[in-house]
C-alpha cells in the first residue's frame, strides 16, 4: 500500500470512529482516547490529520455534505426537496450525520457556533438561487434569507422527530415542513409540479 | 408569614434557582446541591416540593408558559404571532425560559423526550384551532399538525439565533419564520391584516 493511500485510509478510519463515538456519547463527552482506540490508529497518526478535537469535529461535519448533494435536474426546487429527504435518510442511518447534528446543537452554546450550519446554508442558498433564476421562486423571496430560515427550521424539525419517534417519522415531518413553507417560497407554476415528499430519491439512494 | 405562604415562596425560590442553574450549566450538569445553595432552602424543603430533578425540570418548563399567553383579541393568528414574540423576548431575558429550551434540547436524547414541547404544542394548537374557526386559516390546514410543525421550526430558529447572535436577532428571525409560513397557513383575508413582527407586544410587555 502506497504511503499516500495509507494516509487516506487512516484519515477515513479516524473520521468514521469519531463520528461513531460522537454519535454515541455526544461531542462534549467524546474523548480522543476512545476515538484512537476505536479507529485502531496511533495518537500521532490522529494528530497528524486532525490537530484538535475541534478540527476533527469540523471534518466530521464537512464529510456529511459531500455525498448528498443531488446532480441538477430540470427543477432545482425539487432537487432541494429531494436533498432534504436524502439528509433525512442519512440522519436515520448514518453515524456521521447523526454526530454532525449533535455537534451543531451542543456547540450552539459555545464559541464559533455557526460553523456546523454553514455548509448546509451554502448548499441551500445555491439551490434556491438557481431555482429563482429558473423562475421557480416567488419574486419577493430572498434565497439567502430563505436558506437560513430553512436550515434553522429543518434543525428544529429533525430534533423534534428525534424526540417524537427516534426519527422514524422524519420523512413525514420533512414533507410537512415543505407543505407549510412552499406556498411562501415557490411560484404558482413551480407549485404544480413539486412533491414535498421527494421524488422517491430516498428509495433510489 | 402563614405556613402556606411560606411554602409558596420556598417553591418559587427553588424554581428560580433551578432555572438559573440549569440556564447556566445545562440540565445534565446542574446539581440539586447547587440549586439548594442558590435558593437558600433545605434539602428537605426542596424534595417536599419536587421529588426529583426531573420533576423540578418539568416545573421549570410549566412555569414558562403561564405568563406569556395573550388574552384573545379579534385575531387569533395575530395573537399567536404576538405570543411567539413574547416568548422570544423571554428567551432573550428570562433564565426560566432559557433553561426550558436547554432542557428540551438536551433531553431530546433521553427518555420521555416530548414532554418539554407538549405545553407549547397545546397552546399553539388551541390558537390555530380558534383561528380556523374564525376563518383565519386556509381550509387545508390541520391546526394540530401545523402547531407541531410550528413548535419544531421555532425551536430550530431560536437555536440558530442563539448560535448566530446570542439571540440578538431573534425577533427578526421569528418575523422571517412567520413571513415564510403564513402564506401556507393564513387565509387571504387574514393575510392582509397580519403583522409577522408582532403588534408591538414586546414593547408593551
Amino acid at each position: 500500500m502506497a504511503k499516500q493511500e495509507r494516509a487516506v485510509r487512516t484519515r477515513q478510519a479516524v473520521l468514521v470512529a469519531a463520528a461513531e463515538v460522537i454519535g454515541e456519547r455526544g461531542y462534549e463527552a467524546a474523548t480522543i482516547a476512545e476515538i484512537i482506540q476505536r479507529a485502531q490508529v496511533t495518537k500521532g497518526a490522529l494528530y497528524f490529520h486532525f490537530p484538535s478535537k475541534d478540527a476533527l469535529a469540523r471534518a466530521v461535519i464537512a464529510e456529511q455534505t459531500e455525498l448528498l448533494v443531488p446532480p441538477p435536474s430540470e427543477s432545482r426546487m425539487q432537487d432541494a426537496i429531494d436533498f432534504s429527504h436524502r439528509v433525512a435518510e442519512g440522519l436515520r442511518t448514518d453515524p456521521v450525520l447523526q454526530a454532525g447534528t449533535r455537534i451543531a446543537v451542543e456547540t450552539t452554546f459555545d464559541a464559533e457556533p455557526l460553523v456546523p450550519y454553514q455548509d448546509w446554508i451554502s448548499i441551500a442558498t445555491g439551490m434556491f438561487t438557481e431555482a429563482r433564476d429558473r423562475g421557480e421562486l416567488l419574486p419577493a423571496v430572498n434565497p439567502a434569507k430563505a436558506a437560513e430560515f430553512f436550515v434553522a427550521a429543518y434543525m428544529g424539525v429533525q430534533l423534534f422527530s428525534l424526540a417524537a419517534s427516534n426519527r422514524d417519522d422524519l420523512h413525514e415531518r420533512i414533507g410537512q415542513l415543505w407543505r407549510h413553507i412552499l406556498p411562501g417560497l415557490a411560484s404558482p407554476g413551480a407549485m404544480s409540479h413539486l412533491d414535498p415528499n421527494g421524488r422517491r430519491a430516498r428509495q433510489a439512494a
